[in-house]
């Protein structure tokens, strides 16, 4: 075996549907989550060979990283097979990606070891196909974070057209995942069909003012922007504890707070890494209080993406 | 009379409303736009005391330059007063922010010669009074461009914020201006109060790739932004021939096309000089053809603002 038959690789947890870019913007975190190994050989087809971290299938087919994988064989006329190891350290369903940090990872190390076949942006239609597998629907706001790291920008699905954003220095993020279950699919249902135009106008605007302060590194107009009238005021009734975990965030010094993905997973964005950590302090005590267990993340806004170890 | 109690000014017509930054985001032209002299007199209160090229009321109370100015002095501690002399250009009812330029010219220029007691934001909110004159509604999407220069995003309302973006150097545009009239009441009431959440998810993902490609000077992620799900398709109806200019402007070479303000204007962007001007020429065939007059505006994207001259 040697460095072109396998690789093993970081694949980054991302936070999507940040605020006011629901459904459009997300960004990839630099030191949460997982490992995976994949390894070129003969035989026809993908195997899970090793699974460790989360209960989840290794059937190929039940596997996310099995069924991005076999996108990517489905478009290629590459007449062998790969092997997966993963070592999941993202908790499934936790609402920072960890169905998109897999995908990704099986179907970046895949082109990486066929010599590059494919571009990003057919990588992350191949990756979508394992969103669509763990959601229903075949989504690319974390698996185009997770790919490109920094923040990107679905600008479109048809076609898909990714847009990658610039990821100020000095931006943290702190995640709260509350042990509690919110399912994609229950929280997909209860977002309203129509919205009004007023609602949509100030949301355009704050996704317009919060890339521009990315741009232009501007952690104040940063903070101003991430709003959402739209879906944070609905699917933040299933989450226990939000608005409080939300106003202790924004007290702590936070440049702005709200869901990550569909939940329970709760993010904040900090200027600097010791704000974040107060920020994280801040929001442990409310489910501390509450009594719900939880993890805390802390981490930099990523800006590589999925990448070789 | 000497520098410091007149000044003669250039005011930009200004694009609002484009495509999908609808109500937030708006543009000044470099080489279209009125003139107006501003003088501080020791006589208290705001006088029209020249006004050509437009047939407007020149009584203070109802006119906009007037209102925007009884706004600003109703604010200061100045006890004289300033006489306006209006050279208008940009014709009324276009759709091309002709009550924005006199309005924002008005309280630009009393400010520098009060030695500028106000910050720009202030003079927006004083210049939307004159706004909420012309249109019964206290809009800021052609005040802030005609003020700032290049693009502006009003970001939100309450508090007004303001966010200048950048202007790509070889962003052209081109304006015609049918002469049939729509009035702003009418191509509001129009549009519906509500919209569908798939909609505005695409709408905010092209505001969010307009943005980032006046960023990166990357004119053809301007072009692909470009457009508009939500109230293009309705208010186009009042303009007659707008899927014909739309069409022969995009086979002539556009980045996009869409409806300046509330119309009956369409305006296409391009990228340099001899594209702008084979689009003014594609549509000024349309309109020859249906036989309705027109003017056409050919300009770069201006970067000043409303300025002395």
């Amino acid at each position: 075996m040697n460095a072109t038959t396998e690789l093993k690789i970081f694949c980054p947890a991302t936070i999507a549907n940040i605020s006011c870019g629901f459904d459009v913007l997300g960004v990839a975190l630099e030191s949460v989550g997982d490992e995976m190994l994949i390894r070129k050989v003969e035989q026809k087809g993908i195997r899970i060979t090793k699974l460790t971290g989360q209960n989840l299938p290794t059937e190929t087919h039940l596997n996310v990283a099995g069924v991005a994988g076999l996108a990517l064989l489905a478009d290629s006329n590459y007449e062998g097979g790969f092997e997966i190891e993963m070592y999941k350290k993202i908790k499934a369903g936790s609402g920072i990606g960890s169905s998109a940090a897999s995908s990704t990872g099986a179907v970046w190390a895949m082109n990486e070891l066929l010599g590059r076949p494919f571009s990003k942006t057919e990588l992350v239609k191949f990756a979508m196909e394992g969103e669509r597998l763990a959601s229903g629907v075949a989504h690319a706001d974390n698996v185009a974070p997770a790919l490109f790291g920094g923040f990107t920008l679905v600008r479109s699905y048809d076609p898909l057209d990714i847009v990658p954003i610039p990821s100020p220095k000095q931006l943290w993020a702190t995640v709260i995942h509350p042990q509690i279950e919110v399912r994609t699919s229950d929280s997909r249902k209860i977002l309203k069909t129509n919205i009004t135009l007023a609602d949509g106008i100030k949301q355009w605007g704050n996704l317009g003012g919060l890339v521009a302060g990315l741009f232009t590194e501007d952690y104040s107009l940063i903070g101003r922007s991430l709003v959402d009238h739209i879906v944070e005021p609905i699917r933040s009734i299933l989450i226990p504890g939000f608005d409080k975990v939300k106003s202790v965030s924004m007290d702590a010094g936070a440049l702005g707070c709200g869901i990550s993905g569909s939940g329970p997973s709760i993010f904040a964005f900090s200027k600097g890494e010791e704000n974040a950590l107060h920020v994280a302090r801040a929001m442990k005590d409310v489910y501390r209080k509450i009594g719900i267990d939880y993890d805390v993340h802390v981490s930099k806004v990523n800006s590589t993406g999925v990448h070789k170890i």
